[in-house]
């Protein structure tokens, strides 16, 4: 098992920079695309959980738009291998101390790099 | 890629049933196996973010015993090929009205099946 592939490590790192632009900017289109597209896809968010893609697209849809800016802090990608990767990052919003987490799990689809599993939340 | 094998998937299972009894037994050094030995595993718990294995071990090593009892909520475990998944479990403990999550992301070492990255948080 190749860790850390360049190539590989280059890609996810993409499509993981690519998400967090969707995210800040509410561009639900590419949040959708780059969910798994499958019932097994999960989301812990920091207030909600969320079982399936259908479930997932429907919070993107119902999402205020406002507040969500945020600076990233220490991330780390690993990729496992060339279908498989993780990617983890600490995040801060303005006006709120309290350091937030995101973890996803990435698989490489026909389609493209996909979420398959995230979690979403504020350190207690 | 196949999703779910019934091999695959029941491996798993069982690697995420022992972790559950080490974790609220506290039995440290099953923990310390079933986490992957590397300086790229992370684990975000509920009040602490730990970078690379000896993190890891450090806290396992730090940590009360006390009050690890809980209740597995809905689960959610899901194999990508054969070396690939993910676990997904919401929890309670007593006294504690809040939800629980733990999420761990799991790949097949050629010693055993091995958390290689985790997210365990209380939703807000």
């Amino acid at each position: 098992m190749h860790i850390n592939l360049p190539d590989v490590q280059a890609d996810v790192t993409a499509a993981f920079e690519r998400y967090e632009v969707a995210l800040v900017t509410n561009d639900v289109a590419v949040l959708d695309e780059l969910f798994w597209n499958s019932p097994h896809t999960l989301r812990y968010g920091a207030t909600e959980n969320l079982y399936g893609y259908d479930e997932i697209q429907a919070f993107r849809a119902g999402r205020p738009s406002a507040g969500l800016a945020r600076t990233l802090g220490r991330t780390v990608i690993t990729t496992y291998g060339t279908d498989f990767a993780t990617a983890n990052t600490e995040f801060h919003r303005a006006g709120n101390e309290r350091v937030g987490r995101q973890s996803q799990t990435w698989l490489r689809t026909p389609e493209g790099w996909r979420v398959v599993s995230a979690h979403v939340s504020l350190m207690s």
